[in-house]
């Protein structure tokens, strides 16, 4: 019976102690392993029509493709504006672009940037122990070091600070940053997509130990096209399709970086676009499919984008997902699934669509509309399930598809290049959508959440 | 040393009588095992956006995609003629649809009809030994028994004779027939495509230990549209998406049929259209995708159809090939699978892709320059290589999109969507397509192989 007894004083406490020890010593690093790395390759101006498997008949992205083949390919998912400085905020912060406080592209020498207060997903990620990386281009503010990705969550940075167009003699001399120093100026655009490869094959290498985060947002096939030697004048639709194809080489190797490292099956890996194809570049600009206009506008060519997830052994292969998703819901998705909680002095606009990606777990995807924000940070449209209404429009080639008719309903699932304006038939449907988007506005007078006022 | 020796004049021939006799024994079965068989599924109207892996967002299409991952997806592949009749005359003649003697669509009542020297695919696969099946539209005659399928090659038909639209009240009552005679009147269209299935699924079974071949035009997603009650009201994209998902299974049950039977191994599936989506019929036609236009048109989307080759351990999977490709192909490339040597009475318009097929194997495939024949029989475009040449367009939509100038010069590989004319840059080659079609309108005129007149 004696060896059945209370644990004395003493040995309580070594018991705590051991406990205590044994978890610092592999517990964390334990936890740490547990928690799956992500990683974003984000092309520039890539239209929904520019992959193969979204219908491209003559650029070849075996790659992608095969990253769609093994993984999910989203075939209604959105970027949070048709711009680019917009759509980036959203991304990283998973808020609609009019929180953001700027307007929808910024300049060289545009003031304004990314607020301090704002919470990017690299912060939350860093703060939750994770290694950061960013290679490409960043596009939320230059004039001052507190707007450049290292005093926004990343620990290593090489990249263009804005677009790879912003460039003399138009503008000043543009720096490829190290951090946040220049380490060179005007580089060679031709060896851009190759550079930010190695660097972010490099640091999944180095990190490969820790849980990580890649952020990969290629400068092309956003004009001027320069592809890399390898790749000029090799594919079948001219230089748009040898930037494209090369970023297609890019992913190859990114995912082959990942399976190197020997984490493959610990990496969630999200390939998708900023924003629609800039038409007005004509062929040097891409295709949204059988998607409505490009870049600029808020019809689906604008901000409807070509979306692949890949986490082999979680993610069903060749599955597809044409419900209603965005670049915001990444934020909410990628922290939940790092444990993390989200922050709760703003209001996130994402959602978490975990349920999507492992549907086995039986995990419910609450639907949220999604406001499609056109220039002046104004809502131009609004899409709730499968119900789009346009209550003003914009199109960077001039066309007013409908003669100057709003509003404009439209079932974009049955009708997904939005030629049958259903308005009329649907009084029920326009209110209900009219009433979001009064919601929405009256969200953001309100103006809890936005930090441009407080700087 | 007694046992070397040459033979006897008895042993000799006993020798060849042997060797004759086992030949016929097992040789010729042997022989008739080895040759592959063809499946041809091919629909009615579905657009080159209208599949998932042709970049359709909400039309689900699960074992088309499977095919195309285990087999090839040809991105450039065009049809005879941007309308049913001419269609399916240059599908099973390999010739352009000039030589048929007959317009571009017949009607209940229209009293010409395929005439009977041409040689259709089935005639010269069943001359070979082939069991021949076709299940589904025929629409090459129907007034003149010798216009049916049966006196065309085929050993067993059930279908329509011609379009699932041509029905009362505007035209007599349809008759669904069995070889020459009529099984039912105005049959319950809601059954024709799994009763289609279920026919040349029972015709794999029993034919699968000689070769067969098996024509399959599925009577939709031309409108009327009437999905099976299993598949009414399931798609995302409505009725047009309903019937395109039935498809889809149709397909992928005849694929699973055919595994079932053990002769995957041996079978060439081939999966097309027959022309681009009937854009007029608005929400209850398909989408060309990015192309231009649509059914009836010789713009790209009028003619340019999905099409996806498969056939295990013979085609590299997840192949693409973005070469110029069309129906006619099929033609030449069966009858050389199957060891047919081609009719020398007639210029066949076709080419053998085989080297497409089977790159491994080195065989050069020849390219030749395609013509779109529009109606009334006449070239409205001509395509070599990554040009094509517009002398004439036609819209159903009644869209005039250059305003009236002609020619117009695309490049179709850097440009599919026929954005960007550039036919005063390229005035060599707007001569040389212009002599292209000089010389085939004067072949034409030649007659040799015209049999029309000969009726």
């Amino acid at each position: 019976m004696k060896y059945i007894q209370r644990p004395t004083r003493y040995n309580y406490f070594l018991f705590i102690f051991i406990f205590i020890f044994c978890n610092q010593l592999f517990g964390q690093d334990k936890h740490k392993n547990d928690l799956p790395n992500f990683i974003i390759l984000f092309c520039d101006d890539l239209g929904y029509g520019d992959i193969g498997s979204y219908g491209h008949p003559t650029i070849k992205t075996p790659n992608i493709d095969k990253m769609a083949g093994e993984g999910m390919k989203f075939t209604s998912f959105y970027t949070g504006s048709p711009a680019c400085t917009a759509s980036r905020y959203s991304l990283l912060t998973g808020r609609f672009p009019v929180m953001s406080g700027f307007g929808w592209v910024l300049y060289p020498k545009s003031e304004k940037g990314i607020h301090p207060k704002e919470f990017t997903m690299a912060e939350a990620l860093k703060e939750k122990g994770y290694t950061t990386g960013m290679f490409g281009k960043w596009h939320l503010g230059s004039t001052k070091k507190e707007y450049l990705p290292l005093q926004n969550g990343f620990d290593e940075y090489i990249g263009f600070p804005y677009s790879n167009d912003m460039i003399p003699p138009k503008w000043p001399s543009i720096p490829l940053l190290s951090g946040n120093d220049t380490l060179e100026l005007d580089p060679d655009q031709r060896k851009l997509t190759g550079l930010y490869t190695q660097k972010a094959i490099e640091f999944i290498q180095q990190n490969k130990k820790k849980p990580f985060f890649v952020y990969m947002p290629y400068a092309m096939p956003h004009v001027p096209l320069h592809p890399g030697e390898q790749f000029a004048g090799k594919s079948q639709r001219g230089k748009y399709g040898d930037v494209v194809e090369e970023i297609d080489w890019s992913v190859g190797e990114i995912i082959k970086a990942v399976k190197k490292a020997g984490v493959a099956e610990n990496t969630l890996i999200w390939f998708t676009s900023d924003n629609g194809p800039w038409l007005i570049k004509n062929d040097e600009g891409g295709s949204a499919g059988l998607l409505r206009d490009g870049k600029g506008s808020t019809w689906e060519g604008g901000m409807r984008v070509p979306s692949v997830a890949f986490w082999p052994g979680k993610i069903q292969p060749n599955s597809v997902n044409s419900q209603l998703t965005s670049t915001l819901d990444l934020y909410v998705t990628f922290l939940g699934l790092a444990g993390i909680n989200m922050p709760t002095d703003r209001i996130i606009d994402g959602k978490d669509i975990s349920g999507y990606l492992f549907p086995n777990k039986k995990m419910v995807v609450a639907p949220k509309s999604f406001f499609y924000y056109g220039f002046n940070q104004e809502i131009f449209a609004v899409r709730k399930g499968s119900w789009k209404l346009h209550i003003k429009t914009y199109s960077q080639l001039k066309i007013d598809y409908f003669n100057g008719e709003i509003p404009l309903l439209f079932n974009v699932d049955t009708d997904p290049s939005e030629k049958y304006n259903v308005a009329a038939k649907h009084p029920e449907i326009v209110k209900e959508l009219l009433e979001e988007i009064e919601k929405q506005n009256n969200r953001v007078a309100a103006k809890p959440d936005y930090f441009t006022e407080m700087k």
